[in-house]
């Protein structure tokens, strides 16, 4: 039975990168300044028998010339040559290998061969393997980032509580420069790749006890051991939330994942039940999955699905009203009481039923009067703001936080609109109310929030 | 029988302002200041009994004061005044008139009274009414801008092929805003608002004829003659593009729908047939429909709907297919023979099913090679193009365009990601390639295309 701890992966004091190279742009040294430039604090060791030495670090001919002990190998060399190099790291005594390489099982048969040989080295010796085909491990926290993607093209995200755990090592890369534009505090991204080795699950049970993390978005294309990801998924959701996107929903979207990652797709019916048993919040999409990055960033779940729609606009407000509706939240009316209560504060224009519309003539105090009023009967808010009204000024941004605060409830703001619109959202994000530009995103993110899928 | 034809509406000669006032943010002043700053060609008369001049213009105490014939007069008093000033402007000889004023059916009884008076008015002489509870005209072309939004709030878009028709004031100002913002150019945005007299039957009417109209956008809630509509709908469609969005999908949109304009929604099936019958592409949500505003903006409808996906993402280019597949969309594999092609001319690894994966190894050519080669058995491409690769370079972008050109079939690009890619996906859009950043939105964008819904 293997160590199931990878915590070394996340936390490593040496690192050789296998394949080291001083020209700019070869994979190696890409990972190379990304480690540099994240400021890793540990060791690292370049192996390259090509070099004597690299940006003024001593290259070894060979992982075995290193006299330090080496937790994890970066491989960035051709598939053709990663057998003899693991053996190497093995005989080290490397615990972890990171294989960026590509070329395996993904290729076709030939490189599927290889995959296989690679995957009996893993079941017969201790050290842990995570790809092939893969980005590795950013982690935000301990400082350590083997993506071979340029910083100048995709920009490295701030410090937070989001973790995301990618079998897609485009999906992990478009993820983070989404985040970083968005300005959202991430811990950790892990891509795994072809996973021959470490994957889902041991993610899963190690993130569990990671104090960083404090939620935690899955990309799945398929699964290895059904059972054990279920046990895992269940006792870290039980901690933390965990949404998941599963790609492969349509024929076509199951062959695409088949060629690039090797994995067999299986039925998305038995996802979605495995997701309900494990208490994972199911994502849809891309654009689902980024919803709920933002929104779970900013807010912990909801009590229940009963939601309060406010706005501005009574177009816009029914709009948001049919993506709730379509997403199966709960757009009741408030009650006979309450409707009296709010007419009574309101000018007799304005519509108390849900969405409570506020009309042209609002003003900022108008919104908080109805949230705080209104929220007693609901479990979450969205509260579109068009930024037309003449009355409404940018003190509207605190306000609405404040009140969010005092409610004790998920409020989500839903502002679309142009130029003027998108610097208030930026104000918003940072005065912590997670904010979406559509009817329909805000709606998502309210069902994220209320599990309502 | 009444005149059809509304044309005044949008190349009047002159305007009256009823209730013009020189108080900076009052309704009136923000109209006439809209129409100052768009370049009203014809005649502004201010009326108000309180003022002998607004702004340097002589202003008349009543409309039959002026000398001048009124092509349209824009009501901004109080919903108990409108009836009094109506029966001047039909004296004077008015042709046509925008109600701006709020306070009729849409705020409940006594309102319902007023707008049922108006209504008589309507019907018994030969003046058109637009509104009330409404925005009324912005025209790119002829100049005409009677919105009260601040041009501060909510920006003007760029003289252009799109038209929109809205019953919803907040949903003509928001996509106004955002089409500003995304550069996209319009032709009009008509809101009629609660619709006692014109409505969406006769700007379609006008608008088949509109030679600068290349497409048109509705956004409906309910509607006021089916028959006559499904024929309007289907003259314009079968001239133009014509996509529509019906709001109040579910009962809370419905009620939404019924408060804030008075009208009764009704049943979202009966909507559904009546676009296909009149030939109209349906759009589900907000979201939709600004996808529709963008691609049908750079490109004509397709020939059917199989798609074709370039990505050099696996993953991502999975979620693209999921997204086809959700909107029946036909994501087909090429031909034995077109993938031996594919497959000679691309690195083993490179996956030429559909989605082609291009993979991280990706060249600006491999991206136009596809295409041109592949294009032949599609209808349409949707192409990613995730910055990642350290090869790709700028020029793809020009590339990309003068290949669609060739192809002479609609390419949307997909490209999500933050700030390099974002900065890229304005100079697709400048390029003139519609660009999007999301899979989903992508497949949104070509399913309109296909009319696949």
């Amino acid at each position: 039975m293997k160590n199931n701890d990878i915590s070394f992966f996340f936390n490593p004091k040496s690192v050789a990168i296998i394949g080291a190279s001083p020209v700019a742009g070869k994979l190696s040294n890409v990972i190379m300044n990304s480690l540099k430039d994240i400021g890793y604090p540990g060791k690292m060791y370049p192996v390259n028998p090509k070099y004597e030495s690299i940006d003024g670090m001593e290259c070894y001919q060979s992982v075995a010339d290193i006299k330090d002990n080496v937790d994890i190998a970066v491989f960035c060399i051709p598939a053709s040559t990663v057998l003899d190099a693991m053996e190497d790291a093995v005989k080290k005594g490397v615990k972890g290998a990171i294989i960026v390489s590509a070329g395996f099982k993904e290729t076709g048969q030939e490189g599927a061969v290889l995959e296989e040989k690679l995957k009996k080295i893993s079941n017969e010796t201790d050290i842990r393997i995570m790809g092939p085909n893969c980005l590795g491990v950013f982690d935000n926290i301990s400082k350590i980032d083997t993506f071979f993607i340029l910083r100048e093209r995709v920009k490295r995200p701030p410090a937070g509580g989001l973790s995301i755990l990618s079998q897609s090592g485009s999906f992990a890369g478009t993820i983070m420069d989404e985040l970083s534009a968005e300005g959202l505090g991430v811990a950790k991204i892990v891509n795994y790749g072809n996973r021959i080795d470490v994957g889902e699950s041991d993610c899963l049970e190690y993130i569990v006890g990671d104090k960083s993390t404090r939620v935690v978005g899955l990309y799945m294309e398929s699964v290895d051991d059904g059972k054990r990801f279920i046990e895992a998924a269940r006792r870290c959701a039980a901690k933390k939330p965990v949404f998941a996107i599963k790609v492969g929903r349509h024929e076509a979207g199951i062959s695409a994942a088949r060629s690039h990652t090797g994995a067999i797709a299986g039925r998305y019916e038995i996802y979605s039940a495995a997701f309900k048993k494990a208490g994972i919040i199911a994502v849809k999409d891309y654009s689902e999955f980024l919803d709920a990055c933002k929104v779970l960033s900013k807010h912990e779940t909801a009590g229940g699905r009963k939601v309060l729609i406010i706005t501005d606009g009574g177009g816009m407000g029914a709009s948001i009203a049919d993506a709730c509706g379509d997403l199966g939240l709960a757009v009741a009316e408030p009650s006979r009481k309450m409707k009296d209560t709010l007419a009574s504060k309101l000018p007799p224009f304005c519509a108390v039923e849900n969405p409570i519309d506020l009309t042209g003539s609002v003003s900022d105090k108008d919104y908080v009067m109805v949230l705080k009023e209104a929220m007693s009967e609901y479990d979450l808010a969205i509260v579109m703001v068009l930024w037309g009204p003449p009355l409404l000024t940018d003190r509207l941004i605190k306000m609405l936080k404040d009140a969010s605060v005092e409610i004790g409830k998920p409020v989500i703001i839903c502002s679309p609109g142009g130029e003027y619109s998108r610097k208030r959202n930026r104000m918003f994000e940072e005065a912590g109310l997670p904010v979406f530009s559509s009817p329909e995103e805000a709606a998502r993110a309210a069902a994220v929030l209320a599990r309502s899928r």
